[in-house]
């Protein structure tokens, strides 16, 4: 078994040294050989002492927003890239290191995480691995290329509005994000408070669980009824689906009534007219974070990140303080409306994944697109896992179950109910 | 059993009738005795076609912000006294009444439950049952008031700040604050959507329970670990705390020790530090449902209520945005301290209830610190029991066990096990 993971490691890091330099960059903030290497010795040698570790053998990538002792923290900006290094591990990262996990390099994200498309000018954009020139989904976008390329088991990010689960859909792999607070954030740097939350992408579902329950210290087993009662929204998360969404969205609906599940139509207008509220609030607290880098980020900062930070300046207190209390009410609203279901079926996204030239001249509109259904579950304050779709070419991760707030556990037993014959735990 | 019943009615209704007309207005904002016998027989006739109905024969006091069909919510105010009836029953008032409680009369509070000590100068406020004189404690105040005379077997109110906790510290009965959107608020009239919560009062913990699972329509049944491992906060819920309080808390803490239970200091300093942030968040949320009515209000309101309505004008776009994000940060640090303990153990009031001449003399202070320790259970997504205090005369309830969001059936076993011998479940 050690020798088999030390092949392993060894493969990676050979694969990650023959991309080209630009591809590399596009996809690691940093990325040490010596020190991955180092790593594996040591924990070969726990392995070897006897120690039990669930995730031995797993090759984790880590976004640039996780404290890792010894590393920058740059949060995909050129901004923090010149602080120090961090003192010590944040709690997950620490989390899955004890588990026997290997931290397999720092990648890279829309710049303060503050996008769902996955450009940054910095360190430039890497493609999705399904198809080339479309864009990785953002912000944890290098971490959703590692899995999706096969170099890494998983990847650690943060999903504010969709950042796991963006990516996960255009990489063709699983993400989730988890209920706020299930992780604990510590050492991880913020963008948004209210929406913060921690959580991994991997490639299968048993290890999406497996990676969920380290970093978060907790059992996620549960089990769902058969068949179970799924909530299909109308007037939020599937209006306005481009021709392929819909078709494949319809079709997704119709295998799993075939396979016994009830499937209810359930009106979410009062949700789907909250979409704005985001906007407000992720903007208003990214500018309390940033108040004194202002003039800074004129100059080194992304300027589409910087003029979604800047959207603030414009709202006046009537205005932030109608967005947390209706977000409080649409918080209300759903809980109310999922009484009675185990999950909430949707798209992942309105539409496929756009190219990344497409996104550049129209980044307001396509960003706000890409990040439409996913932020309606941050809004909600729910959890909710992105999963690959049966039958898509190619396969994009295109099926999004949703559950209210602190319903992983059940979250997890309905993912494997619908998975039936892939499911591997 | 249906003869007991309505003998039961009866005296409770004549006992009603004896009170002196000026404390009879100061419990109930609504008391109509034909319209209880009509619902009784109603209820009577269910039972004897042999439906099954949980509540059978406990009679319920409800607080005048939910809806009942044909009844004018007013929220303890004269500017909503004058519209016009509800349509129909809010929702856990319907499954309330589904399950054969029998709603006795509609109960005084703090004007739109914006205080937590029970003034209010429209229909007078009662005394706590427990001390002439002293405050019923508030906002749901004629509610713990009915439930501490032994007239009412529960009640139901909201808790935005303690508005559920407070009345029961103060008439010695049981209270519980559950986890936000447990119980459907539709047709409960708000005050600050971030915050309010429905939930009941009740005679013992078994009740509350009871209660509890009809108004959520959810089972609440649960385990707790023996021993119990329980955090004392520190630098929050523990400081300031007035002589009578520390000493009774200490014992609680001796007696608990004693019966096994491993008891650890957690410093909650940032959590203390958070007071503030609800001042604001109330405040700018109560502001915008008030936004038209602001000129009305200084003719016919309740001026100490309208002075913290109006609070929220002297605060920039900064403040506010600053409360809410710092709010989310706290929610946070709190669920990461309490990782590893199955509740908080902390006094439910940082002093024992004062009497009503000494409030209206000093409003502020004496109004802020009954509203310390509940508030900030409210602040950090909690959910709390307040219960009786073993040994103490009066009986006041000064003992508050405190539980992550959704831990609301861990709390009940939790609190069953901490009052042994008194356990009714």
């Amino acid at each position: 078994m050690t020798a088999i993971f030390r092949n392993k490691v060894e493969a990676a890091i050979a694969r990650v040294e023959t991309l080209p330099e630009a591809t590399r960059r596009a996809i690691f903030t940093e990325f040490t050989p010596g020190r991955i290497r180092a790593e594996a010795d040591g924990l070969i040698a726990r392995r070897e002492a006897g120690e039990d570790m669930p995730l031995f053998g797993k090759l984790v990538s880590v976004k640039d927003l996780y404290d890792e002792a010894g590393q920058v923290t740059g949060a995909g900006s050129r901004l923090l890239a010149s602080r120090g290094a961090a003192d010590r591990d944040a709690v997950a990262v620490a989390r899955l290191r004890k588990a026997g996990a290997l931290m397999f390099g720092r990648t890279s994200m829309s710049e303060f995480a503050y996008s769902g498309v996955g450009l940054n000018p910095h360190h430039g954009t890497p493609s999705s691995v399904l198809a080339s020139g479309v864009i990785p989904g953002g912000s944890s976008s290098g971490g959703g290329v590692t899995v999706g390329m096969g170099l890494t088991d998983a990847a650690i990010g943060t999903d504010t509005g969709g950042s796991l689960r963006i990516p996960a859909a255009a990489n063709g792999i699983w993400g989730i994000k988890p209920s706020q607070n299930l992780v604990d954030s510590t050492g991880v740097h913020p963008l948004a408070p209210s929406y913060d939350t921690p959580g991994p992408m991997a490639c299968d579902a048993a290890l999406l669980r497996q990676m969920l329950e380290v970093m978060a210290d907790t059992n996620l087993s549960g089990t769902a009824p058969h068949p179970l009662r799924l909530a299909v929204p109308e007037a939020a998360f599937t209006d306005g689906l481009s021709p392929e969404v819909e078709a494949l969205f319809s079709a997704e609906e119709v295998r799993l009534r075939n396979a016994g599940h009830r499937l209810e139509r359930v009106d979410m207008r009062g949700i789907g007219e909250g979409i704005g509220l985001n906007r407000i609030i992720v903007s208003v607290e990214a500018r309390r974070l940033y108040l004194g880098d202002l003039e800074k980020l004129e100059l080194i900062g992304d300027p589409r990140v910087l003029a979604r930070i800047r959207f603030a300046e414009t709202l006046s207190e009537n205005q932030i303080a109608e967005a947390y209390a209706k977000r409080a009410e649409v918080v209300t609203v759903f809980e109310q409306l999922m009484n009675g279901f185990d999950a909430a079926l949707t798209p992942a996204l309105m539409q496929l994944p756009p190219n990344i030239a497409e996104v550049e001249a129209d980044f307001d509109q396509l960003n706000a697109a890409m990040l439409r259904n996913t932020s309606l579950v941050n809004l909600v304050n729910g959890c909710a896992v992105v999963m690959p779709t049966a039958g898509l070419t190619p396969s994009w991760s295109m099926t999004m179950l949703v559950g209210k707030n602190r319903t992983d556990a059940l979250l997890f037993a309905a993912v494997n109910l619908l998975n039936g014959a892939d499911e591997t735990v």
